[in-house]
């Protein structure tokens, strides 16, 4: 089993191979300051531009939240969560911290196996 | 096995009582109505007035979006998500949907148990 | 959402129904006794008589095993885990114990909800 | 996020960094050989010498089983599955195969992050 790591697509010349790229690579939203103690939403959604189909043999079926080496929160999907219709997947997590977070999310699609997103790094505040 | 329904705490006398069945219960807070086809947001939150422990041996591990009989999504948590001080767990779903929902989420608390929200309906516009 | 509760299924005359009914059903095998402390073995196997499906929109899902209204474990499965054909799905958990257990599984069928065992209780030996 | 990959423990020297290694590697136990289209049971099982603790702040939560990089099953524990003693958890995971298969497995520990099996090759026989 093998992590796919993300991919800067503005260097992928081929339609296809950025759509493919882009459409299961989990994306972090969340500010980049956390308030210590209190609780702080952080989106986990699939790719920018390109839509991940919600197919019934072919759709995300997973994505987790990770703080470096720990799990934060997971959640798990069906086809047909999404209507059966290519959509940009998402969730927000709230968690709580209190100290810096080093978040990472991954998705995993049915037929495409396992995606890691860029590193987000979250600093405390008081 | 069984699932604790939702109880309506003004009619609970004992405030350690109405702690006890709110801070358990999970709350959907959604639009009544969602366009079709559409991403349509769905905030399950654990509790109104109470806030449950995010201990060790004591937290909230998973909360469950159900449509009628369909499971939509669920998600994991650990103690800790929340750094073990008590809060309302919380999390948004997103969905999209073609015909009425009937909304129900689910909540299982490590010491106390699996819990039901209460049905909410929500109305299909084009 | 409502949990299907085990059904005798030599109650029922329509054959259909009778695979119906049994095929979604959870059912535990173990031991009736358990040594205090040592590891013990439950199977929760879905259906005595008829196979369910396994096809990309119809398969089951989750099976979990419950310690009266303690989750002890819970597994996830997908379209295509027993190859696409009709099975009895099946898992062993292994669990530890310092009390009488009143086991429970629950099965979730993408297309016909949740459904529940019989309870079966283990009494511990030292 | 990273993966600890399994590592021959007879090359470590100091015990502790054996019982570290041991009790946190995932390892598959199966036949060489499955029959097509016949069920076929796979053990995944943590630690051949060393017992993994199973404290409320530390204990095995999830075990996954891999066919090279499609998903095959997982499945979620709790700090008391196994009686909050030190254990080797274990679950067996029954599958069905039509082509040779790569088993891999994750095991994922609340302090201690996800760790990987040792890859598992199983020809197919008629």
């Amino acid at each position: 089993m093998k992590i796919n790591n993300p991919v800067d697509i503005s260097t992928i010349e081929k339609e296809a191979k950025k759509d493919f790229f882009d459409r299961h690579t989990p994306f972090i939203h969340c500010d980049s300051n956390a308030k210590r103690g209190e609780k702080f939403k952080v989106k986990v959604k699939l790719g920018n531009e390109y839509k991940h189909p919600d197919d019934f043999d072919h759709y995300i079926s997973t994505v987790e939240l990770w703080d470096n080496n720990r799990l934060l929160a997971k959640s798990d999907y069906f086809a047909g969560t999404l209507a059966n219709e290519p959509n940009h997947l998402e969730v927000d997590f709230y968690i709580v911290a209190t100290k810096t977070l080093k978040l990472t999310a991954t998705a995993y699609c049915t037929k495409h196996g396992l995606w890691h997103s860029e590193e987000v790094i979250v600093e405390i505040t008081e």
